[in-house]
Order: structure tokens, then C-alpha cells, then sequence
């Protein structure tokens, strides 16, 4: 393995209720007056009271509700970035992401685009990153991605689908209230929360594994069973693990890499926008070859959950586009080698993508 | 539970042989040539080459052998802090700390009051820091402790034995490289090992127990478990995983607390300087009676591992020495509150404590 050296989250509050700490956490990282808080806020809270009555306003501070139906786009964080700077007398104070994975996503790269020039696409890689971001917190209201952990901020660009990863990327705060996860719908639970077991077994099953992520990936992974599959907890239970597993699952995947899975639902994001959580779950569905135990755990989480999966989404596409996600899918090497080893493209030939994508 | 806001480690670099990688680390923190690194290495290094020779050493740059024989202690840390001013021409760039727990106790608090004035024994308690501590970096030579990842530094004073907790203490940088811990003589592997493990007992059958801290500490037990009652593992694996395990219970009493056995064995560390491991290990085995599953393991691990532990530490004890060490214990209100509950003062009396002692 190669010696990574891993930026961690700065600070983390844990337990149900503590989103009401939120004021206090913020009050000491006010620039001044004129510097604002901004808080991203999943559109979907947008009438929710519970939620929003809690975000602490004061002087400038504004809440932008963004909408999470599509994955998070370089586009987008370079128009919020300029909306940010237009309505602000300064640099904000600090950004606040309260959602799921991509709004973690935006959070992050926006806190980086505010005090690095360019466009977001400029930084879409592996340490590009010059300057150190405007303070970020992540506020999780969904578990499974671990975007709240990470290292990277995941967009589509015009080119391709990566990350921002760098140093300055992972939040300086994050608060884990797994009571604001209560209202999720249940699909979307469950997808988001298999993003979080699919992570998990790519990672175990992978060459790149190693003790450090496996320490991790095995407690998320026996989370994830007592949460999908065992079905002995209370609600509340249930959230609190899920919310931990997904901390979990994302530490695990520091030191090693996910897999298949995320390899081809990359590309069923960048042509299709499949949101991240169910598309790991239709390409997961059909890598039986890949992750035989994997696989079949997953399908009896689906069955006890009755999940069904949208399926022929790939029916209606052309060459060009089979070609178009191949293509997004091959360029992920670090995924593939993890996956298969350093000999992944005799296994993992275009035709290959091909005839799994022809499955979904 | 209360909300705590936790400061974690800000980097972290995992692997066997990253202890190679100190120098491009350091490299980007060197203030100026004028503003050294100090070394702070656990005595029993002085000789061994293997190590001492990795260390890159540049400009004003030093080694300072500390002895880890005994706890650390208060004025210890304002020697070699004064020292530490007299050596250099500027305050210093870092402080690296290698060794086990001790040592790392010892560089956080020095790092600490390098700038901040007064003596140590000031700021034992709970955010008495006012300024950030120079940048300091811990790299682990024996696992279970999880001093690594802990935002505190437990070091004894005149009064009392009690942490430097800040946000502040936590290290900026930790290197985990199992390879160093390989020749940890067996005793002290056990018993370092063993307060690892003692920690997750204590956590998990806490009253202060929560969905965070159980999930770190069933890994971190789980490991313990592997490493000293399975022993299926080569050396190499057992390293890792001990690593891991400190690590992770570390984690676990971040929002959990110890319980009865820390609680006695800082009495006996206060009184007789006993080593915080050895100290664990001698009170719990005397614990069955409020650890009964986790004393029989122990005692289990003990056999395997052919421990004899000292015996009769308080045989010659005076009653004057009896009431010091209970003084010392019961005035650790959080831990007894963890271990018994908010009745604890009818469970655990003087006289019950007494009797615990006396058996040691």
C-alpha cells in the first residue's frame, strides 16, 4: 500500500438532538458582523419547520435550500459560489451543509471555490487545491454516502465525474443527530444505506484492503446487517447505527477503494444522472460474479425491505452511449485495480461493461 | 448525554514502514531553519539504530531521550519544556513524540505549554488551554493505550493525576506504523494491550454508553479478542490489529468514560507510581465482581499469555497510604457515575475501596 496520509474531520458532535448545539458551535467562528453564515439546506426542508426554526439567523446569515434531486454539478457550485459572493459584504464565516450526500458534496466544494479562483472543474482530481477553505460544517440528515467523512467532494464536470480530494476538503465540524434522519423516505433510505454496504464489501473484497480499513469496514458492515437484515432495533436504534455505519464505512475506504459497483455507476450518473445511492444498488444487483456473498446479502435486504429496482434503464440507449459510460467507467483505474488487480483490463474489457450495463 | 464537541486527530497516515515518511511530513511545517523539531524519544530507543536513525534531523533539530520508567508527571513536563526554551533560538516548529503512552502524554502537554504560560499542574482539568499548542505529532512504538487519538494529557501533579483536556491536546499529525511496536517486550505488550482492553469494558458496560462509542469499542474488543484469546494471527497481523485496537478504543471513551478499574489504579499509580497498564491490569483482576464476563476473559488472556502479575503491591501499606489512594479514586466523580450510576457513593465506599486495595 502506498502511505496516504489522511486529513481527518476536525471536530465531531455526536448524539440525537445535538443539531440544537448548532448556534453555539457557530458563535465562536464568526468573522465579524459582516461575514455570514450560509446554509445550504436540502430543498426538501424547505417547509419544514422543525428543521429550519433551529438554523441560528443572525446578522447576514442566509439559508439557501438547493436541491438534491440531481448529483451535484461543477456547473452548479461555480453559479452558487457567484450567487454567495454577490449577496455577502465578505467572505462568509463559515458554510453549512444540512442534507445528504450531495449537499455534503456542494458544501465542501464551495467552502474551496470561495477562496480558490477559477471553476470547480479546475480542481477535480487529487491535490489541486491551493488554499485552505472557508470554515465548513456537514450536517448529515441521511446516512449511508459518508460524504460527511470523506476527503473528497465528488461532482460531475463537463468532462467526467470526480472528486475535489484534498487536504482542505473534509469538514472542520460535523454534527451527527441521527434524529434528523427520522423523515427519510423509505427507498431512499435504503438506498443511501446500501451505498454505505456496497462501500463496505467493495473495500473488504478488495486488493488494496488493509488493517486500518478493514477494522472499519467490518463494523459498518455488521451495522449495516443489524440495520437491513437482523431488524431487531427500535427506530431510533436503527438511525443511530445507520448514522454510524456510515462513519464507518467512509473511514474505511481512507486506505483502500471501492470497487465494480461504484466503477460502472459512475457512468450511469454522468449519462443518465442516476442518483449515487440507487445506482449502486442497480449495478450492485448484478455483480454476483464479482461479490458472490455480497450479492446475496444484498438481494435479501432488497426482499425484506421490498425494494424493487427500477429495471431496463438501460434498454433505449445507442452505442454511443454504451460507449460514452464505458468510457467514464474504464477511466476510474484505481477502482478496477482495487477491484480485479493490476491485470484488470484483460477481465474488464469494453465489451464486459458492456453486457453487465445491458443487465440494468 | 451531554454534547460534547470532540477535536480529532487532524491527519493521519496508517501503514507498515509509514514511520519512513516523517521527513516529507515535517518538511512543509519547518517554520524556519532557526525553529527546530524536538524529538522526544522514549529512552529505551537510545541505542537502537534501527529506529533513532530514521529520524531526520536537520539544522537545530534534537533528540531528547525521556525516560518512560515512570508516569508522567507535571514538573517533568516544565523541565523539559524549559529545557526545550534554553536549547532552541525560536519556538520550535514541532514536537514529535515517539514511544508509547508516556511519551505521548508527555509531547502533547509540552507542545501545549510551550505556549502557554504558567506551570503544567495549571491546566489539569477540563479547557483551561487558552493558546494552540505548537504543532505536534505522536507516533506510537506500543499499542492500547490510545494516548494517540485521546484529547487528553494524563499526567500526575502535586495534587492530583488528572488529564491536560483540551481541543488543543489532540495531536496534528499521527504516523501508525505497527512495524515499530515489534519488539515491545511481552509483559508490557500485555499490559498495555490490556488497557485497551480494560477501556472497552469499562465503556461498554457503562452507563454512559451510546451508539458512538459502543461501535468503537466492540471493534476494538473484537481485536483485543484476536490478538490475546484467539492467536491465529502471525506476528505481523497481531501488530496491525493492536494498533487498530488502541486506536479504536481510544475513540470509544471519547463519549463514553472508564469505570472502576481506571478509576483504583490512579489511586496506585498517585501513591505507588505504578504504571498506568500493570495498575489496570492488577485492579481489574480483582473486579469480578462488577466485570464478571470481562474478568473472566481477562483472566483467560492472562493464562494463555503466562502473565503472573505482581502480587501483595499493598501489603505493607499504612492507613495514612490507604486513605491517600482512596481519596485519589473517589475523587474521580465521572468515572464512578459511568461504572455505578448516580447512586455510586452507597456502592463505593471508603471501606469498600479499602477492601479492593487489600487484596492487590
Amino acid at each position: 500500500m502506498s502511505y496516504k496520509n489522511f486529513p481527518m474531520v476536525s471536530n465531531v458532535m455526536f448524539g440525537r438532538g445535538s443539531f440544537n448545539q448548532l448556534e453555539d458551535i457557530l458563535a465562536p467562528k464568526r468573522i465579524n458582523t459582516k461575514a455570514p453564515f450560509i446554509f445550504l439546506v436540502d430543498d426538501v426542508f424547505r417547509s419544514n419547520v422543525w428543521i429550519t426554526s433551529r438554523i441560528p439567523l443572525a446578522y447576514d446569515d442566509r439559508i439557501i435550500f438547493v436541491s438534491a434531486k440531481e448529483e451535484p454539478k461543477t456547473e452548479q457550485v461555480d453559479a452558487l459560489v457567484e450567487e454567495i459572493i454577490l449577496m455577502t459584504k465578505e467572505r462568509p464565516s463559515g458554510i453549512i451543509g444540512i442534507g445528504g450526500g450531495t449537499i455534503m458534496d456542494i458544501a465542501k466544494a464551495i467552502s474551496i471555490m470561495l477562496t480558490n479562483k477559477g471553476d470547480a472543474k479546475d480542481y477535480q482530481g487529487w491535490d489541486l487545491v491551493k488554499n485552505e477553505a472557508v470554515f465548513h460544517v456537514g450536517i448529515p440528515t441521511i446516512s449511508g454516502t459518508g460524504a460527511e467523512v470523506s476527503r473528497t467532494a465528488v461532482l460531475t464536470g463537463p468532462d467526467k465525474k470526480l472528486g475535489i480530494n484534498s487536504d482542505f476538503t473534509p469538514f472542520d465540524q460535523v454534527i451527527l443527530d441521527s434524529e434528523l434522519t427520522k423523515d427519510v423516505p423509505k427507498d431512499q433510505w435504503f438506498y443511501t444505506g446500501m451505498d454505505c454496504y456496497i462501500h463496505c464489501i467493495e473495500s473488504l473484497k478488495g486488493t488494496y484492503i488493509n488493517t486500518f480499513s478493514e477494522t472499519f469496514g467490518e463494523m459498518a458492515l455488521k451495522l449495516c446487517k443489524e440495520v437491513f437484515l437482523e431488524g431487531e432495533l427500535s427506530s431510533e436504534e436503527a438511525q443511530e447505527k445507520l448514522m454510524m455505519a456510515s462513519w464507518h464505512g467512509g473511514m474505511s475506504i481512507v486506505y483502500s477503494q471501492v470497487g465494480v459497483a461504484h466503477a460502472l455507476s459512475y457512468g450511469l450518473s454522468y449519462l443518465l444522472g442516476t442518483k449515487h445511492g440507487i445506482g449502486n444498488c442497480i449495478v450492485f444487483d448484478q455483480l454476483e460474479e464479482f461479490y458472490p456473498e455480497g450479492v446475496r446479502m444484498f438481494k435479501a435486504m432488497k426482499e425484506k425491505h421490498n425494494i424493487k429496482l427500477p429495471q431496463g434503464i438501460c434498454a433505449d440507449l445507442s452505442d454511443r452511449d454504451f460507449d460514452i459510460m464505458i468510457k467514464i467507467s474504464l477511466s476510474l483505474d484505481p477502482l478496477w485495480e482495487n477491484a480485479l488487480g493490476p491485470d484488470w483490463k484483460k477481465i474488464m474489457t469494453p465489451e464486459k461493461i458492456k453486457s453487465l450495463y445491458q443487465k440494468m
